[in-house]
């Protein structure tokens, strides 16, 4: 059964390199991947909070959060 | 051709997390992995810094570093 990775971002240089460059290398056949753009979908940002992504470009796996250098704090995708 | 992922850590706690969850998530069919624990190999310390990396643990791809949360500092690494 796949695993779910969901990647959070928010159009940041930052996050459209590390989207290309790291989230998109999973392996598709064990992971689901979910590519969350914050900016555009606010209504994703509690969940993002409550699984502990505190910056973006983020990844969460399996409800783990890893956060992958750094674009922009939470706070400010709030704005 | 697989492309290269390096994999820096430090045996810190959140090291071994990302190694498990993060860097053996990578498509085999595209990566060839390889783990370096610098705290252990102090001589690869050199080329991790040239590749841009601060702190571990991170991934280079490619040449270019993706910090994954923090563990340590690379001059904590030093000692």
């Amino acid at each position: 059964m796949a695993r779910t990775a969901v990647f959070y971002h928010a159009g940041c240089p930052v996050c459209v390199d590390a989207e290309q460059q790291l989230a998109t290398s999973l392996d598709p056949a064990r992971f689901e991947l979910e590519i969350v753009h914050l900016g555009e979908s606010k209504d994703r940002i509690a969940e993002a909070e409550r699984a502990g992504v505190v910056s973006v470009p983020a990844i969460v796996l399996e409800g783990r959060p890893y956060h992958i250098n750094f674009g922009a704090s939470l706070a400010d995708v709030k704005g």
